[in-house]
Order: structure tokens, then C-alpha cells, then sequence
């Protein structure tokens, strides 16, 4: 473990109650700074400064992390798959290490981690770097353990995140998975070069889609979350690339409240967890316009019908989304494969109030430590 | 969907209180008419009924299910990569039927569903199928419509199961996926005949450990499920091939006591979950010697340190699992291969108890069918 030598003047709250808040305001100025300089022209779309033969006859991609990390990395193997065709897994760092799949000089495995220090995935990579196979680090801290024992490495650009619940960073490694998955898709020529422009176009602009989302809800989320002093349970549900999202919202409402919140993909709750639900359970569904949209409204319905309260993550005026909910954390209305960057927003907002009402320490939560370098 | 002409004879509780604790005692003959017939010579040790040619020349396995054969998968997964070092890969079968992976005829997917009609599993292997795979079936009812539509089914033979919640069909679909990896490992021969018998021979002899299970624990467990009655939640924790062991102990409770049960592999507590711990939260940790052991100890010793109450599946007399837990849970030492169809078994009867002590209709539960065919 090393220590970094940030700038004091960084480290203050700008005005903001906790770090948390102010870090969840930074996404925007986070996400441009994550896309500076890396949106190139046509013939090479994604500046990465990652060679192409790291790229150059893959088979298969691992991609391996802990916690909001490990969220952060399933959208990313749904980007992957989606955009460039290559199979793509993720493991716990935790299970990988002791339990390594085949490998070989053909599998890339990438491990994220925002402090490049995490304990589990630092010794995953060894094990795995040790079967011969290529390696690629996402991280906030390129001049970190992870960074200095790998060559190639994704800086995240999020800077100095104080809270331990992370906000900032897990946008910013989103990013990285954008970019990442298009430039496999470049490289395997699998998107038009249109398809590609057009997603670094819509990338462009979520910094404003969460400005106009910061501005507009914050007021209301604050005066939502009186509701729920006494929930002491709450159910998160998505699907595609939006069910690590729901794992996201439910992780963080865990982290900073204590509420026992979990997350599940939302056509998993008629298999056993919907036996939890009734009207002291709210349930949080993210629904945004898309090829699973009917879907997880009707997931949505059937919570209704067991009583809980139905809040739902969607598009402000959809008649459908008006008609299932009983509350609406308005997003706007994006590219599918853009949402969960949009979608993610609210949940933090509403994690953060909840638990600032109960006032608790929400950058300092009980029993949890910002980067885990023991095993 | 179909309705099953079973004989009205077989479908009685013969002095069980409920049909989930006759067929959690049903695991042992289940296991035995499971492994019946199928156990052959060493130069053909396992017999499915399945032809070579199914496995000949694959790259990869997916293999889709909801649920508790969901969690079945996950060991399945385990075995079917240490065992054979096929790459394999488990997915929910509503989030896999909208978002396929690369597919093509090099790559088997297997279909896991108790009755043959779970909406979302018989969807997503059509949708598959329409990509060229190669398709298996797990079912318990090989004349359901997966049976009628596939050519390749393991019929996991556990008969009728009336309580919502699965039980025997859970072991008897464990011990299809033990059938089918070491079926792999023999025809990719990563596995020495030796190994491949040593595996088998332990196979068969774990219904007398069930029945000793059962015969010595049930009244202890009994008495422990008092100290729960007022609990609200709880941890379940593993790690490795007994890591989906823990989620299925937590979906059991879930489904039939209400209790807000979650399952974590053993390594991701502190990246999160362990915020919630506090003495009013028992853990449960499924510690049984291997690879693993000493690293699942460390982790349930963390949870001990937030006061929370620890429970161990683990062994009866070992001095580190004494040490480390406020009470044990016992089971037989066997090959940690082999260990998740025992540590299964004292979950299923704390969940039973627990839920039975409140007073529930452990059979059926609220808002759940025994087998789901909507999507």
C-alpha cells in the first residue's frame, strides 16, 4: 500500500454537507475529463494508448474486481459483448484467485480497482499473469501498486474520492468500459464507424443529462427520502445493462444506512426474493425506454400487486411509467446503452439522503474501509 | 404448460409435518436412484445416455436456469471447469434470453429447470437453439415440454416435490452436474480414471451422510431455530464451489420465513455487506476444509468482530472452527468437491425451522408457485 500526495487544497467539501455529495455533483466535470483527448476521428475513433496487438487475436476476456468495482464491471462485459462480440466474464477477485478457469496468451483479463491496491484483485492478476495471460488495469491511481506492475493501464481521471461509498469512480470506470468496448468494436470492425461516432457523441453528452438531473432532483429526492425513516428493508430491480445498476443502488443504500438492501435482476423476483415483498418493502425499479422496458414495467407490476411501494428510475412523462409507479425519478431519455450512467444518478442521490437524514457518517461508514489492502 | 399424471399414493407427507421436511429426508434415496444405472467401468465411467458427439470439439459452455437451479449451475459451473477445463459460463435465463453472447454450434448450452416449464429457461435455450448451439436439458421432468423439445435431457429423478421450495430436486441437480462434468472429464481426459472412481466412490457414499445429518441434527436444530424469532435478517457466506451453497441457504429462508436472507461469496463482505453487520444480524458461513477453509474462517472471524452472531457449516471437532463460531452446524469431512450436497442439508433445516416455529405455510409460501411459466 502506498500513499498519495494529493494537494490539500483538493480535499475540501466545496460547500457540501460530505465528500459523498460533492463527489456525486463532480460526475459531470468527471466524465469530460475522462473523454478529453480520447475521442479521435474516424480511422481511430478511441485514444487509449493501448496498443492494438494487447487486442490482436483475443478469445475470451476476463474481467475481475470487488465490490462497486465488481458492478462497474458487468456493465462493462455487457458493453463488451454487445459492441465488439467477444465473451466476455466477470469474477469476484475474491473466488477467481482460487479458482482460476483455463487460461492462456490468448485470454485477456482485466481487473479493476479505483485505489489500485485492492488486496483480492492485485493478487487475481499475479495468478493469473503467472497462466501467461495479457493484462489491462482500470484504476484511479495509475501511479498505484496495480499501475506500477502493469504496463497497460486505464487511468479513470475521477480524482481523490474521500467518501468510502464510491460515486465518482464508479462513473468514470463505466467510462472507461465505453471506451474500451468501442475501441474492441473498431478494432474487430463488429459497429459501423456511424454506430461508433454516435455513441461517443451520446457519451458527450450525459455530463448535461446530469447536470439537468442534479438540478432538478435534488430537492425532491431530499423530501422522498423522509418517507423511509423506519424501512428497514429495500429491493432494487433491473435487467440488461441496467441490473448492475440496481446492484449499484442497492450497495449503496447498504453501505452508508444500513438499510438491508439488495439488488436482483428483475425477472429473478417471481424465483423466490418476491416472497419478501409487502407494503413495508419498497421496491426501486429502473425502467428506461429500450428492448427490456415492457419487461421490467411488468416485473414492476407484479411487486405492486404484493403491496410494496413501487419507485421507479424512468423517463418523466411515459404514460406506462406514469400509470406503474408510485414515485418517478425522472431520467432523461438517452440511448439504451447510454442509461446506467444517467439511471446510476438518482440511486446515489436517494442512498444519500436516506441516509443523511438518519444521521449517519455517510463518508465514514461503520465497519468499512475506502480501499481494502488486506485479503 | 402440462399437468403430470402422478400417482395420488406418493403424494402424501408419511408423518411429516410439512412436504418440505419429508423431501429434505427424501435426499438420500434421491441421491442413490440418481447415481442408479449410471455408474459404469473405467472405460466408460459415467452413462448418461448422452452421445459423444454432443461434447465432441466444444469451446464453451453457457449454461442458463432461474432460481435454486440457478444456484445449482453455479456449482455445475465449478465442477465442469475444475474438472474438465471447459470454460463455462452461467447466466440468468431471463436476463440471457435478451442479451445473447456470441453463440455458434461449437458451444453447448445447458438448459437447468426442475419442471420443464420455467418460461424464461424454455425461451432463452429457443432463442439459442435458433443460433445453431447445441442444446442440453436438466429437468426433473423429462416429459415436460423441455423434454418433448430437446433431444438431450439428464433426467435428475427426485419425483414429485410438492413444497415450493426445492430441496431434493436441488441435490438431485447437483449430482446431474457431477454426472456430466466428470462425463467431460472423461472424454477430454483431464481427469485420471483414478480420480475419475475416487470422485464417483464418494459419490455413492453421500446419502449415509445425509441420513447422519438428519439423524443427529434435526433435533438440534430444532432448538436453535428458537433463538430466530425475532431476527430480521441474515448473512449467508461461502466461498469456492460453497459459495452458491449460501445463496441457496439464503434463498431457502427468504422464500419460506420472510426473512431478509442474503448470500455473498465469503471475500465481497468487506467490500460493502459488512456495513450491515451488528449483533442483531447472524452470519451463517459455510467453512469445510480445502483450499478455501482457512480463508472462509478469517472472513466469518471479521463478521464476529461487528458482534454479529456466527453459525458454522463445518466440521464437528476441529479446533479452528470451534474457535471461530458461537455454534456449528456439523458435517462429515469429505473430498471439498464433494461437499456441497452435505452442507446444503443443515440449511434446509434451519430454514424449514425456522419458518415452521413462526407459524407459516412452509409449502406455500406467499406470492410464490412451485413452477413459474410467465415470464
Amino acid at each position: 500500500p502506498r500513499t498519495l500526495n494529493w494537494n490539500p487544497s483538493l480535499v475540501e467539501k466545496r460547500g457540501f454537507r460530505h465528500f459523498m455529495l460533492k463527489e456525486i455533483h463532480e460526475q459531470p466535470g468527471v466524465i469530460r475529463d475522462s473523454l478529453e483527448d480520447r475521442i479521435g476521428d474516424r480511422g481511430s475513433p478511441v485514444r487509449l494508448g493501448l496498443p492494438t496487438d494487447l487486442f490482436a487475436g483475443l478469445e475470451r476476456i476476463y474481467i475481475i474486481a470487488c465490490g462497486t468495482s465488481w458492478h462497474a464491471s458487468l456493465v462493462g462485459k455487457y458493453l463488451i459483448e454487445s459492441l465488439s462480440g467477444l465473451p466476455t466474464e466477470v469474477n469476484y477477485a475474491s473466488e477467481f484467485r482460487y479458482n482460476l478457469p483455463p487460461l492462456s496468451d490468448r485470454i485477456l483479463v482485466i481487473g479493476v480497482t479505483q485505489s489500485g491496491e485492492t488486496a483480492d484483485t492485485i493478487e487475481a492478476l499475479k495468478v493469473a499473469h503467472q497462466q501467461g495471460v495479457r493484462i489491462l488495469g482500470i484504476t484511479n491511481r495509475p501511479e498505484s501498486s496495480l499501475g506500477q506492475k502493469y504496463e497497460h493501464i486505464i487511468d479513470t481521471r475521477a480524482g481523490l474520492e474521500i467518501g468510502v461509498a464510491a460515486t465518482k469512480t464508479f462513473t468514470s470506470q463505466l467510462i472507461a468500459f465505453y471506451l474500451l468496448a468501442l475501441q474492441l468494436a473498431h478494432l474487430r470492425d463488429t459497429q459501423t464507424p456511424e454506430r461508433i461516432h454516435e455513441i461517443l457523441t451520446g457519451l458527450q453528452q450525459l455530463p448535461t443529462h446530469i447536470e439537468n438531473i442534479l438540478d432538478t432532483q435534488e430537492r425532491y429526492i431530499t423530501e422522498l427520502a423522509r418517507e423511509f425513516d423506519a424501512t428497514r428493508d429495500f429491493i432494487f430491480v433491473g435487467r440488461g445493462l441496467n441490473y448492475p445498476i440496481a446492484l449499484e443502488g442497492a450497495l449503496k443504500l447498504k453501505e452508508i444506512s444500513y438499510i438491508h438492501a439488495e439488488g436482483y435482476p428483475a425477472g429473478e423476483m417471481k424465483h423466490g426474493p418476491i416472497a419478501l415483498l409487502d407494503a413495508a418493502v419498497p421496491v426501486v425499479a429502473i425502467a428506461v425506454p429500450g428492448k427490456v422496458y415492457e419487461k421490467v414495467l411488468s416485473n414492476a407490476q407484479e411487486a405492486k400487486a404484493r403491496d410494496a411501494r413501487l419507485i421507479g428510475v424512468a423517463p418523466l412523462d411515459d404514460p406506462a411509467a406514469v400509470e406503474t409507479f408510485d414515485q418517478i425519478l425522472p431520467v432523461p431519455v438517452v440511448d439504451e446503452l447510454l442509461s446506467p450512467i444517467l439511471t446510476v444518478v438518482p440511486l446515489q442521490l436517494l442512498a444519500y439522503h436516506i441516509a443523511a437524514r438518519r444521521g449517519l457518517d455517510v463518508d465514514q461508514p461503520r465497519n468499512l474501509a475506502k480501499s481494502v489492502t488486506v485479503e
